[in-house]
C-alpha cells in the first residue's frame, strides 16, 4: 500500500511522550496538565453514567451542553449564537479541525496556515487534495505580517487558518489583527478557521480576541475550542465548533460520519459544570499566570533564554547558550541526557527557520516544575 | 458555501430519534439498547477518573486495552495479532470506518459496497473523491451474489467493504463467502474493510465468520469493531481497528489527525472488564437470542411479516399487509400514528428496490418490547 500522507510519521507529541516514559524524563512535552479536573466534574460524569445516559448522545451534542456553550459565547464575546444551528460538540478539537477542513476545502484549493503551525492542520488539508500555503510568523513575536497574507491570496484560496492563543508560541492576535483579516477576506469566498483551544488562557489582563467578537468575521468563521484545555482533562476529548448556520450545516454533514457523536456522560457533566461553576474559566488566567511566573522564576538562573508568553501554557526557550545543534537533536539529547522532555519546533514548520527554540509545558504541579527546573538549571 | 456532500442530509438515525421524542413514540429506530452497561464497567470508569487517568491516552490506545483486544482476537478467531503494530483504538466504529477509507482510498478509486449499506460508508468514500460502486444484496436472504462482484471489479477497485452480521438485515457471511472474497482479491491491490461491530451477536449456534479467521484475508483487511454494541454503551464511543502492520501504519497516520486519541477512562475500564469478565461476550448471543425470540413471539399476532434474523439486533419486517406506500412514508406514518419509531431501508440504498421492509431494534427491555408490540399488533 502506497501512503496517502508521505510527509507524515508518528506525531511528535506521541514520539516525545514515549521517549519521556522510556528515559524516565520529566515530561514537559505534550500539552497536558499533570493535575486533575475538578472533583465536581468527575462526580457529575459518574452520576450521568448512573442515571442511564450511556447511549448515543444527539449527533450534534446534547441540548444542555450546546446551550451552555452559546451562553458562554454571548457572555464572553458578546456574540449571540443559536445552540440549535450554530454549535456542534465534537470528539475533541482535533475532530472539529478535521471536520471543518473536510467540509469546506476541496481538491485544488489552497489553505493559508501560519508557521509554526499545529501538526494536524496540514495532513487534514492534504487529505482533501488541497495545498497548505505556509506563511512564517515573524520571530520572536510570532506575529502575522499581513502584507505577506495579502500577497499569498490567490483565486484558489479557500480558507485561512488562524490560532490564538498560538501553539507553540503563546502569541495572541489583537483586534487590529482581526480587522486586517476581515479586510482581506471581505468580498471573497474565504472561510476563516479559528483554532481557539486556549481561549481561556490569556495573561497580563489582556482579553482573548475571539473572532466571535468581530461580527464580520464571525459570519464567515468556524471557531474551534476544547474543554480538555480549560477543565484539565485532555483525555476526555470533548471539543466543539461554533459557526453560522450554513457553515454549521456543512460541518455537521461531515461530523456525523466522522464520529457521529461524542462520549455522552462527559457532555452531561460539562453542561452541569458550566452552569454551576462559570467562575472556573473566569479564574483560569490567574491560575495559569501564577504557574507561568513561577516557572519563569525557576528557570531564571538557567542558561535558557525565555521568550514572552502572552497566552497558552507553553514556554518557548532559546537553548543556544547550551548546545549548538538543531531543535530535534537538542530535544533528543535533552530527554536522554537532561531528563526533560520538550517539543521541538521543526515539526510545526514547512521550512524550519533554524531558530534554537523548544517548547516547555508549564501546566504542571509545583513538584513537577521543581524537578524539571532543577534539571534544566544544570544544563 | 457549496456543499461537498450534495447527497447528504441529516442521517436517518438522528431524524428518527428526533421524531420519536417529538411524537412520544416507542423508539425501535436507532440501534441502541435501552438497558445499561454492566455496573462493574461503570465503576471501573469512575475509578479510572479517580486514579488520575484523565489526560491524553496514547494515540493508538492504551497498551492494556490493545492487549485485551489482541487476546480476544486470538481466543475467538485463532488469529495472532500484535497489540503494538496491529490494533488501534478509535472513537467508535464510525471513526475507524472513516479513517480506514481515508487512509486507503484515493481520488478516482472505486469502492464496492453492498446495498443496503450503512449510511456512513458512501459519504466517507465521496470525501476522498472516490466512487462507491453499489451491488445490491439478494433479497430476502441479503446474501452476496459473488458473480456480480467479479463483474464489478475494475482496475480502479481499491476496496471492498463488507459487513457481517449485516446492518440492517442481520445476514451473516459464511466461510464459503470468505473463500469467494479471497479468490476475488487474490493478486489484486484490493483492501478489504470489514465492519464487524455485531461480531458477538450471532444466533442459532452459528459462529461469527470474522475475516480474521481467514489468514489470506486477514493479511489484507482492516477489521472494525465496537465496544458500544457489545457492552450496552453506544454513547461511550469506543471502537477499534485490527489490521496488519503496514495497513495499521497508514490507518494510524489518519487516526492521529482525526481524533488523536479516545476518552481515556473508558479505555482503562474496558481493559479491566475484558480481563475480568470475558464471559460477557461469550454469553451475549444467548442474551440477545432470547430477546429476538421474545420479540418475534410478541409480533406473531401482528400483520407484519418477520424476516429471519441470523445476527445483530435488528428485526426486518414486511409491512405490505398494513399499508401500500414506500418505507419512508410508512416510517413517518408509523412514528406519528402508530407510536413506534422504525428505520426505513431506503437511506441504505443507492437505488431503493421498492421492498416494503423496515427495521426494528430489539435491543430493548421487556417493557419497551411489550409497549411496542402492543402498538404494532394494532396496525
Ligand atoms: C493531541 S496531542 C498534542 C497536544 C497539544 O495540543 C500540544 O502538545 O500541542
Ligand atoms: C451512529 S447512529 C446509528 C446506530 C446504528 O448503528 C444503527 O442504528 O444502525
Amino acid at each position: 500500500i502506497e501512503t496517502k500522507l508521505p510527509k507524515v510519521g508518528t506525531t511528535i507529541f506521541s514520539v516525545m511522550s514515549h521517549l519521556a516514559v522510556q528515559h524516565k524524563a520529566v515530561n514537559l512535552g505534550q500539552g497536558f496538565p499533570d493535575f486533575e479536573p475538578p472533583q465536581a466534574l468527575r462526580d457529575a460524569l459518574s452520576r450521568a453514567m448512573t442515571n442511564g445516559l450511556n447511549q448515543y448522545a444527539p449527533g450534534i451534542g446534547t441540548a444542555a451542553l450546546r446551550e451552555q456553550i452559546a451562553l458562554k459565547t454571548e457572555r464572553l464575546y458578546g456574540h449571540k449564537v443559536s445552540p440549535d444551528s450554530d454549535v456542534t460538540v465534537t470528539s475533541g478539537a482535533t475532530e472539529a479541525l478535521f471536520a471543518a477542513i473536510a467540509a469546506v476545502v476541496r481538491a485544488g484549493d489552497e489553505v493559508i496556515v501560519f508557521d509554526p503551525a499545529y501538526d494536524s492542520y496540514e495532513p487534514a488539508i492534504d487529505l482533501q487534495g488541497a495545498r497548505a500555503v505556509h506563511i512564517p510568523l515573524t520571530v520572536p513575536s510570532f506575529s502575522i505580517d499581513w502584507q505577506r497574507v495579502r500577497d499569498a491570496i490567490t483565486p484558489k484560496t479557500r480558507m485561512i487558518l488562524i490560532n490564538s492563543p498560538h501553539n507553540p508560541s503563546g502569541a495572541v492576535l489583537s483586534s487590529a489583527d482581526l480587522d486586517e483579516l476581515a479586510a482581506i477576506v471581505r468580498d471573497t469566498p474565504i472561510v476563516v478557521l479559528s483554532d481557539e483551544v486556549y481561549e481561556h488562557i490569556v495573561y497580563d489582563g489582556v482579553a482573548h480576541e475571539s473572532v466571535l467578537r468581530h461580527p464580520e468575521l464571525a459570519a464567515r468563521s468556524i471557531v474551534v475550542s476544547s474543554f480538555g484545555k480549560t477543565y484539565h482533562c485532555t483525555g476526555w476529548k470533548v471539543g466543539y465548533a461554533v459557526a453560522p448556520p450554513k457553515l454549521s450545516a456543512e460541518f455537521r454533514k461531515v461530523h456525523q460520519y466522522l464520529t457521529f457523536c461524542t462520549f455522552h456522560p462527559a457532555q452531561v457533566a460539562f453542561a452541569e459544570f458550566l452552569a454551576s461553576t462559570p467562575e472556573h474559566y473566569v479564574e483560569l488566567p490567574a491560575f495559569y499566570e501564577a504557574k507561568r511566573d513561577r516557572f519563569r522564576n525557576l528557570l531564571a538562573p538557567s542558561r535558557l533564554k525565555l521568550l514572552d508568553v502572552p497566552g497558552g501554557y507553553f514556554q518557548l526557550v532559546d537553548y543556544s547558550a547550551i548546545r549548538d545543534e538543531d531543535d530535534l537533536a537538542f530535544c533528543e539529547w535533552l530527554v536522554k541526557e537532561g531528563g526533560v522532555a520538550a517539543i521541538p519546533l521543526t515539526p510545526f514548520y514547512e521550512k524550519a527557520p533554524g531558530t534554537r527554540l523548544v517548547r516547555l509545558c508549564f501546566a504542571k504541579s509545583d513538584a513537577t516544575m521543581d524537578a524539571a527546573a532543577e534539571r534544566l538549571c544544570k544544563l
